[in-house]
């Protein structure tokens, strides 16, 4: 049985940034489903969606939103289940709108917020939660993380060879 | 037939400005209802208060919150009545949040926005919504433009006897 | 007899911001005049057009104000019809100071104030006020909620294929 | 015939910020009258205030006023005097509010701003512009300016003293 | 076997913001160990309890930080357990600079931040992630959630007798 | 005799602002100088400039400078003439560093700040302030204003005209 | 010979702060001298201090200052010494008029900025800079890292006793 | 015997910003190594580069990152040289992200910040601290500084000759 993070923007314009994190999972082999649902334009529907998570076993919920970004906070308002926000950069605030109204939820109904625009991390934090019960994925992210300084030793050389270049 | 306004609050530690809101709207003679509904803690009520709202002859609904304050939004989204949200500070982010989660609503779903902390205005704003039909409340603010008036030109004597003194 | 929307914009470059709020209107064949006027360069002007609103009919003002935005505020200081005010993004500071100025406005003297550049929602703020005293615009403001909901139920399709495409 | 400054502030409440304005003037000997006046709450006293100010031989309007601070600008808007901004952190935005308020002003219409609840310097600023037709005025500010200085030199013994204490 | 959270604050001097967190983990009987480690202090311990957390059979790390809030990247960096960070408010900058240093992480190294000072939510998140295999702390999650509902439904009373008191 | 502007800027990069002022005080026709002087990269050319301003019969001087704006404030600082300052947006910060640097200044050296960017504001603020002592002046700005009162006229109808093709 | 810092502050209200500094440095044994200069105040002086300061044998100048806090940057442009900036919050605006004023300087003019208010942190990045060529002052400073480890390890001890006794 | 600085980047892609510092060392004949490493991707590395300063013969570390720009402050945690942070402004936040991260340091633990993406400036000041104990390099400070005044002077020729095509 595969584990399964629900996907949900609140607007279709969102897709661009929903894509990074789509991308993370599928090179996990982390099964998942997306749906546009807005929690200012069919409130009963996010109701619905985030109630009936748990039985239709989801186990995390990833909720992508701009402006008075309420979704990531009516979704773990109706879900025990871990929900993570990702607040958009889509006004003239710099994404500052979307961040506070995602952050800043009452106690008892946190909402795990990542960086503004970060759909890439709301998949590592998703697959970081999904691993503490799945041995083979905790390996591959430790295997990542080692792949990922090795490449970084690489980019000093890069750097120096820009530079001699220049110079 | 008197008209009605629906007050809700996101937590009874709110009170201390919903009662700016009710002293305004008791002057004036127009009914209310007050109400503690939180749209994190019970999206049901606060969806079930919205979309019954109009059969309950509500004619305008204020909506009180801090922090991420979806309040004010999560009504407005279930109504088609005028809904006014007043955001409050009630974090280290002096009601920026809650100012900037009531406001950037999404096109369709508006939130008359007033000040923050500024549950007076909310009662204000109420008021000459409900005059457009309401010849009596009409002339009542009318009336009270001109004593608002009249009281401002007095303070300019006082200011200038303050200041006699201190010199 | 049809309702009357009274819209004033601060500079005729305020223009395309405009046009979303008349295009709103139309749509539901709602009456309105648009005019020109500044708070700054004809201070008496603005006095006359708020305070001779009532007896030339209208019901609600709209003002569209960038940079310090007083429009809003002196509209309403003038009239007691409710006025909606729209801050726009016309300066380096991404409309923060069109937002507080037409905002935080004293006790008494409220302005309704929507998201920055939100044209839109000054339009369908009017309706909803509009639509207490109007049972067909009422109606259609129900139909409009159900049929946004209808519409997204489609983007979640749109956006599945969107990335069965991609991947 | 003495100069004189016209001292607006738009609530009584504002007293305290503006009794350091007329205590510098004072000092200098320069003629004021202080008023109170609301652009919000009355603004047919503004615009006369504002538009008979010269044929009143007022050289110099300075204007106090905290939230959404539209008074400097309405006044600037119907005189070509110079008009002085002093905005007042009055809200939970620390100024901000008032200073953009105040600031940002459309072409044409400039208000000479000074720092948040800064009382003291626009006096100073206006004792500044007094002296250009003032010899007598300009001798004063010069030799305060070299009194200044010769107090700030003794500063530095005396936080020399309060080392040599604490250590 | 217990589940463990790992709370970690950067000084002793945030201690009354974790009492909180600990409070919340102790009533639902989910075991936690607290430790004084500063990522600016001791690099190096903050890499060892990182690196070795999943071997001394933590779950979540929870790190509690100020200022240049580096702490919860810091142990982020080193596990690929999920990591919990709470910004707070230690500055004039009223916590801005933790939420920063904490939220605005690159892709890979997701921090699953909550809002400014909200020990409380750092464990209602710890809580809901523990519970994806724990029937037990599920269930008693759900009725949390009913018990907060409840509660809710009397201040409605509350608040309305506070008002007739009151006028 | 003529009056004269002394115009500084910090670099000669802020040229496309500078031009706004000196096109305003042309068409008035009132005489100015125009200088490059760094108040970080040659003080004492700053100091010299500011000191002998009076003597080189400047009335007013009007400084430009981004970032840390030290310009205005160090000028302002070495003479008793009256100095208008523009902070310009020339950083991530959009000005924000340029206006608080301009106008945050102690008590007893003034800087009278315009809006960001507002060359032109601080033309016709010098121009208000020139008025005082001339007649001619002061009845070409009063002409000024009515014109623009007039020309605003139109644009309701150019206004009207846009929306009837759009419609 | 020992090692001169020169300490400046724009006002002696800046005191508290200054203490922080002078005792870090004393404990080290590093000889200072702390003077009251206003670069707003006595700008020649402010230069004076910075083009003498070579050959007056200063190695290092830090310079606090609230508002707009040009006093690091002034001494920066006349000096080739480092000039380390301590911003003050002096104002409503929390420190970040001073913070923008002293770091956002021009390239060729660096200011060493710390934190805001954080007199100690400019101490220490003195005492770091001057044991450049004092291998006695970095021993020191490697003892101090490592017995403020030793500390920190005691933190959690009393932490979990503090806890111990509140549940 | 020559000077070294070391210089860190958090990511090739801030190489930019970094080239800056490296035209502004070469031009003095400041030797330097520039070196890509993560604070985040590999804690390890960091503290060893850290940690061997001293020993690796250099004198100051130069370091560039974005986000929550951690890299100078871990490096400063683990080494007693002089180390100076430039915040890259990366993401929406325009750079405050980067700047809180790196400025808002605990005592003890110092980061020479200079302005937001300002490379130059981080050359600049670590020129200044290593002309300290090198007479030659302090010459050729002083002479840059006198060259730059020089240049300056011919620009007030050069707008005014803009001025006079363009009038």
């Amino acid at each position: 049985m595969s584990n399964i993070v629900g996907i949900v923007m609140g607007s279709d314009s969102d897709y661009p940034y929903v894509v990074e994190t789509m991308k993370v999972l599928k090179r996990f082999h982390v099964s998942f489903e997306v749906s546009v649902i807005s929690a200012h334009r069919d409130t009963q529907r996010a109701f619905s969606y985030a109630s009936s998570a748990r039985e239709r076993n989801l186990d995390i919920i990833i909720a992508f939103a701009g402006m008075a970004a309420h979704l990531a906070g009516v979704l773990a308002s109706n879900t025990t289940l871990p929900v993570i926000g990702v607040p958009l950069d889509r006004t003239s605030f710099g994404g500052r709108d979307a961040l506070l109204s995602t952050l800043q939820m009452p106690p008892g109904i946190p909402v795990a917020t990542v960086g503004v625009d970060s759909g890439a991390n709301a998949a590592w934090l998703a697959l970081r939660i999904l691993s503490l019960h799945n041995p083979e994925l905790q390996k591959q992210l430790e295997e990542e993380k080692e792949n990922t300084k090795q490449k970084l030793l690489e980019k000093t050389q890069k750097v120096r060879e820009m530079w001699d270049h220049e110079s």
